[in-house]
C-alpha cells in the first residue's frame, strides 16, 4: 500500500507504507472512500510545528469497513462508516461525560491519507450510516470526521442558540463550518470575518448575515459598531493565533463564553481583561464521536451541505498539490477521492 | 461624618470625610447597619496593589434607606436594603443579559466602611427585604452584598448541579462561601482545600465532604487520587494567584468549566494545556444584583447561614484592627457593626 508521509516543510510524499492490519481485537480496517487535508496539517507543512521524523498524515476519513477484530460488535464489514479524528472507547469516565475527544484510551488517527486505515476502538470511534451513501454525499459526510464537528463545537461551546448574535473569527474550513453550525442552531445574526471573495460567498451561502473584511483592532471595532457597542452573544474563534484569540475576546459581550477551537500556537489569552469583563471560554478538540450522530441525518437529508468547504479535488497521487493548494489559498480545503485505490 | 481611608500599606485611618449627599436623582443615601472587610481590600493593604492617593474603602454593606433621589421608584426611606458592590441600572443590554456586574453605567462602591453611603442607581443596585430584619440575621444578609454571591458565582460559573463533584481552591471567605453555595446547589461531593483548622471546621459545617491540607502539585495529585484520576466536575478558584489558578485547571476533569472568581494578580492561565484537555473557564465579578433575590429567602428562612464566615467583630472605630485581623489570619473575615454611629 502507498500512503502520505510528510518529510519536511512543503515536502509531502505518497509512497510505500506497511499494509494496515488488525492488531487488537477492538480494531477495524477501513477502506477509505474519501479523505482530505486539515488546516492543522498545514502547521507542520508550513514549518510552524517541528517535523522530527517522516510523519504519516491524515485524520479525516470515511469509507467501507473491510475487516473487524473479534471484539468489535457495532460495525461490520461492508458498512459505510465515518470516524472521529480521535479514537474513543465510548465507555470511560470522560466518554460518559460527553468528551470522547478526551477518552482515557484516545489515540489520534494519523494515517488516513491512504487507501486503507486501521481504526483502534472501532465500536467507540466509528459511526455507520444506514446504507452505503451515494457519491455526491461523500464530501459532506467526510466533514463530520472533523471539520464540521469542530465548527459545531465552537458554536456549542459558546452557547449559540435560537436568536443568538454570533461572530466567527476565521474564514477557513472550520470557520465556515462554524457559520453553518450557528445557522443550523438558529442564530439570528452571523457576522463572518473574511476578506476572501470565495470564502465570503460560501459564508453567505452557509448563513452569514454580514461579512466584515477588517482584521485585528479594526475588526473588533467594526463588530462592536454592528452590535451597538455591546459585543456578540457568541464569538467563535476558529484560527488559533494570538491575534484571532484577541479579536474573539474583544468582540465578546460581557457574560458570554468565547468558543475556541483553533488549535493554539503560542497563544496567550487576555485573562485579566476577560475576567474583569466577565467573559469566559470553552472549546478544545471537538468530541466528534458525540456530534456525528447528531449531524448525520441533516447531511443525509440534504438540510446541510458542509462538504461545500471542499472546493478542490484530487486523488492520492495528487496529495502533494492538495497540500499546496491549501497552503497557497487556492483551495479552502482539499478533498482526496480514494475509491478503489 | 467619619469614614475609612487607606493611606499606605497597613495604614488604615477612620477619619473625617464629607457627608454623602444625593447628587443624581437616581441616588439613595443608606445608613449602614453592618459592613465588612473584603479579601480584595487586603491587596492594597498588603501593598500588592499600588495606593496612589488616600483611598476611601468598603464595598460590602446593608442598612436602612435614609433618603432617595426624585427618580428612585423601588426603594424608599425606612426600608432595609442590601446592595451590590457594583452599581447597575438593571436595564442596559448587559443587565438584561444577566450581567449586572458589567452594567454600562457601573460604578464600584468604594466608601461603605462608614456610617452613611451614597448609592448611585439605587433602583438597579439595592434589594429591599420585606421588613427590617433582626440583628442576628445581619451578618448573613451582609454577605449577599459580595462574598456569598461571589462564592455562588464560582459555583454557577462552573455549572455545579445536583450530584456534582466539586473542589474549592481557597479557604478564605469566598472559598468557604463557594462550599456553601455548592452544597446549596446539590453537589454530592465537595472537596475543600484548607490547612487551617478553623476554616476546615467551617468548610465541613458548610457542606464539605472532604478536606485536603495539601497545596500546589500535591493538592492536584490528592484531588486526582480522590476522583479515580478523572478530576472534578467543577473546580472553583477563589484566590486569584497563579498557583491557585494552576491548581484549579489541573484538577478539573476534561470537558468541565473552571469557575474563577479570585481577583487575578499576575495570573497566566495555562491556556494551551487546558485547550488540549477541553477545559474552559467562566467567572469574573459576580452579578450580585441577580443573585441577591435568589439567595435572600434562604437567608431569611435560616436555610443558609453564610454570615458564619464573619468570625471577628468590631465597630468602625476598630476598623484598623479589622484589617489587621484578616491580614494576620486571626479572622476569616471581619464584621464591622455600624448601627447608629
Amino acid at each position: 500500500m502507498k500512503g502520505t508521509v510528510l518529510y519536511a516543510p512543503s515536502d509531502v510524499s505518497f509512497e510505500k507504507r506497511p499494509e494496515p492490519k488488525i492488531i487488537k481485537p477492538t480494531d477495524a480496517i477501513v477502506r477509505i472512500s474519501v479523505t482530505c487535508v486539515c488546516g492543522s496539517d498545514l502547521w507542520p507543512y508550513r514549518g510552524a510545528n517541528p517535523i522530527t521524523e517522516p510523519t504519516p498524515m491524515g485524520h479525516e476519513y470515511c469509507g467501507i469497513v473491510e475487516e473487524v477484530g473479534s471484539a468489535v460488535k457495532t460495525v461490520r464489514p461492508g458498512q459505510f462508516v465515518i470516524g472521529s479524528f480521535a479514537t474513543s472507547d465510548n465507555s470511560c469516565p470522560h466518554c460518559q461525560y460527553g468528551y470522547q475527544s478526551s477518552c482515557e484510551h484516545r489515540e489520534w488517527i494519523s494515517t488516513a491519507q491512504a487507501p486503507r486505515l486501521r481504526v483502534p476502538l472501532a465500536d467507540g470511534t466509528l459511526v455507520a450510516t444506514p446504507e452505503v451513501p451515494s457519491d455526491e454525499l461523500l464530501p459532506s459526510l467526510l466533514t463530520l470526521s472533523d471539520v464540521m464537528c469542530t465548527g459545531h463545537h465552537a458554536a456549542v461551546s459558546a452557547g449559540v442558540r435560537p436568536g443568538s448574535v454570533v461572530a466567527v473569527v476565521g474564514d477557513g474550513a472550520v470557520g465556515l463550518s462554524a457559520v453553518l453550525a450557528s445557522s443550523r442552531l438558529g442564530a439570528e445574526r452571523i457576522i463572518a470575518l473574511s476578506r476572501n471573495p470565495v470564502r465570503q460567498e460560501l459564508a453567505r451561502e452557509f448563513g452569514a448575515t454580514c461579512i466584515l473584511a477588517e482584521r485585528g483592532e479594526a475588526a473588533s471595532q467594526a463588530v462592536l459598531e454592528l452590535t451597538g457597542g455591546v459585543g456578540v452573544d457568541a464569538a467563535l474563534e476558529c484560527v488559533g493565533t494570538g491575534e484571532s484569540v484577541a479579536t474573539a475576546f474583544a468582540i465578546a459581550r460581557p457574560g458570554s463564553t468565547v468558543g475556541i477551537v483553533g488549535v493554539p500556537h503560542d497563544v496567550q489569552v487576555p485573562f485579566e481583561s476577560a475576567f474583569f469583563r466577565n467573559i469566559g471560554w470553552r472549546g478544545g478538540a471537538a468530541p466528534a464521536r458525540v456530534y456525528i450522530p447528531e449531524l448525520i441525518d441533516d447531511v443525509l437529508d440534504g438540510r446541510i451541505n458542509p462538504g461545500r468547504v471542499l472546493d478542490y479535488e484530487t486523488d492520492l497521487e495528487g496529495i502533494a498539490d492538495a497540500y499546496a493548494a491549501m497552503d497557497e489559498r487556492r483551495a479552502i480545503k482539499s478533498l482526496v477521492r480514494v475509491g478503489t485505490c
